[in-house]
C-alpha cells in the first residue's frame, strides 16, 4: 500500500504515524515544498521517502494537509497526476473554497473533502503525535460527488484512525466551523493581546496567571501562516461570528457599567449550561 | 492543631485536603452556611466536625473561603471571635475591598491577605481535589500588616502545600488579575454564549467542536455565585480590560472586513510570544 502525505504537519504527520502503525506492509511517502520539514520528517521516522508528484499515479492514498491557500493549488496539481484507483483528501478548516477548486476537474470523483476535528496548538513534524484522530469527528462535505468505492476506501480507513464521520454540505460547514473553531482562536489571540500590552506599562502580570488564563488564550499559540488563509477563505462567517461576539461583550461590560449584577448572574448562569454540552461532546463516540 | 475552615468548596475544601494529609494530628472544623454542604463535606471526610464562630477562639487556622462578597461580613466577624495565636486568612479573587472592609479591625495583625491562583472551573465540596496547589502562586496583599510571627505561621503553611509566595498591593492586584483572571472568564463566557446563540437557528454545531474550543470556552462552567461580586467588586479594572479586548477584537474584525491579511498574520505572529510566556509558567517554581 502507497500513502502519500503533501505537507507533513501535525495532521498529515500524524495520520501517518497512525496508518504505519495499523498498516506496517504501507509505505509512507512524503512531499513538503519546506525541504527542512521533509528531511525532518523522515529523520523522525514519520515518513520514509521523499517523493514527487510524478510518483502518485501509483498512490493508494494522497493526504494533502497544508494550509488551504496552498491546498487550492495543490489539490488540482495531484488530482491532475493520481491513478484510477488513488482516494485523495485534504484536511483544511475551510471545504466551500476547496469544493469549488475542484468541482470540474476530470478527477473529481477521486476525491474526498474533510474535516478531521482534531489538532493541538503545535505546528511542523515535531507536533505529529501518535492517537490524535481517536474519537474525533471527521467530516465529509459532499460525498456524493466521490467514487462509492472509494469513498468507502477512505471512510475504513478514517475508522481504523478511530473517527466519528458526520456528513455536512460545504456551506453550512464553513458557517459552523466558525463559530466553534475560527472565533475561538481569534477570541484566543486577542486575549493574548490584551494581557501583552497591558503588561508594557505593569510589569508581572503573566506572574499571576493561572491555568484558567492559560486553558483561555492556548489557541493564541497557533501557526499565523495556517490560520490566515482560513480566516480569508471564510471571511464572511468569521466577520458575522465576531460582530455577534463583540455585541455579547459589549452588552456584559454595559451591564457591568450600569450595575445590573442579577441581570450578570443571569447572563453566565444560562451559559453555564456549556457544562452538559461539554460533557456530551467528551462522551461523543 | 486547630484548622477551621469557612465556605468549603473548591479553595477552602483543597486547602484542607492537603493539610489533613501533611498535619494527620490537626482536627479540621467546617463551618458553611449552606448546611447540605457542610453535611456532604463531613461525608466526604473533607472535614471532620462542624463547628460554630464560638470556637475560633481556640483556632490555629481559620481559613475563609467564601465569595468575595460573603467574606466582606464574615472576615470581621470571624476576627471579632479568634484567639490571640489564630491566623486567619481569606483566598478571594479580590484584594482591595476585603483589606480596607477590616483595615481598621482591633485584630488586624491576626489577618493575612492572600489570593493563591489555583482553580478548577468546579465548585462546592465535592470539587474538593488533594494537590490543587502544588507549584502555584499565592499573591499576599499588604504583608506588613500582620504580625510577623502569624505571617511565619501562614507562610510556613503556603510553603507546605507547595505553592510559590509573591508579594503585592491590594490596589495593583486587583488591577492585574482584572486581565489574567477576570477577563478570560468574561471572554469565555460570552464565547459560550455567542455559539449557544447560534446553535439555537443551526443544529449541532457543537457536534464540530472539538479540544480547541472546548479550552477556550472551560471557565464558562464558572459559578455565576462565586463570579459576580468579583466583578462587581472590581468594576473599575474589568471594565477597563474589557473595553481594550472589544478593542483589540473590533480592531481584527475590520482588517478582516478590508483583507489585510498581512496585518492580520502580524498580529498574531507578534502574540505567539505567549507560547514562551505560557512555558514560563509551566516551569516556574
Amino acid at each position: 500500500m502507497n500513502i502519500h502525505v503533501i505537507g507533513i504537519g501535525l495532521i498529515g504527520g500524524s495520520m501517518v504515524l497512525d496508518i504505519k502503525a495499523l498498516h506496517p506492509e504501507a509505505t509512507i511517502y512524503g512531499m513538503d515544498k519546506n525541504e527542512a520539514h521533509l528531511q525532518e520528517a523522515i529523520a523522525l521516522g514519520v515518513v520514509e521517502k521523499a517523493a514527487t508528484m510524478q510518483d502518485l499515479a501509483d498512490a493508494d492514498y494522497v493526504i494533502v494537509s497544508v494550509p488551504v491557500d496552498v491546498a487550492l493549488q495543490v489539490l488540482p496539481e495531484v488530482l491532475d497526476h493520481i491513478g484510477e484507483n488513488t482516494i485523495v483528501f485534504e484536511v483544511g478548516s475551510t471545504k466551500m473554497p476547496i469544493c469549488e477548486a475542484v468541482a470540474n476537474h476530470p478527477r473529481r470523483r477521486n476525491y474526498i473533502a474533510t474535516h478531521p476535528i482534531a489538532g493541538t496548538e503545535f505546528s511542523g513534524p515535531s507536533a505529529a503525535i501518535k492517537g490524535l484522530f481517536q474519537g474525533k469527528t471527521n467530516i465529509i462535505c459532499e460525498v456524493e460527488k466521490t467514487t462509492f468505492k472509494l469513498q468507502e476506501k477512505a471512510i475504513e480507513l478514517f475508522k481504523e484512525l478511530g473517527m466519528r464521520i458526520r456528513y455536512m454540505d460545504p456551506k453550512s460547514h464553513d458557517k459552523h466551523i466558525a463559530y466553534v473553531s475560527h472565533l475561538s482562536h481569534i477570541s484566543s489571540f486577542m486575549l493574548g493581546k490584551t494581557v501583552i500590552n497591558k503588561e508594557k506599562d505593569e510589569q508581572d502580570i503573566f506572574d499571576m496567571a493561572g491555568s484558567g488564563f492559560e486553558s483561555t488564550v492556548r489557541l493564541a499559540k497557533s501557526s499565523p501562516a495556517m490560520w490566515t488563509p482560513i480566516f480569508k477563505q471564510n471571511k464572511k462567517h468569521v466577520v458575522k461570528s465576531l460582530e455577534e461576539y463583540i455585541a455579547n461583550l459589549t452588552q456584559f461590560k454595559d451591564l457591568l457599567k450600569s450595575e445590573e449584577y442579577d441581570a450578570i448572574f443571569d447572563e453566565m448562569q444560562s451559559v453555564n449550561k456549556i457544562k452538559a454540552i461539554l460533557n456530551g461532546m467528551n462522551t461523543k463516540k
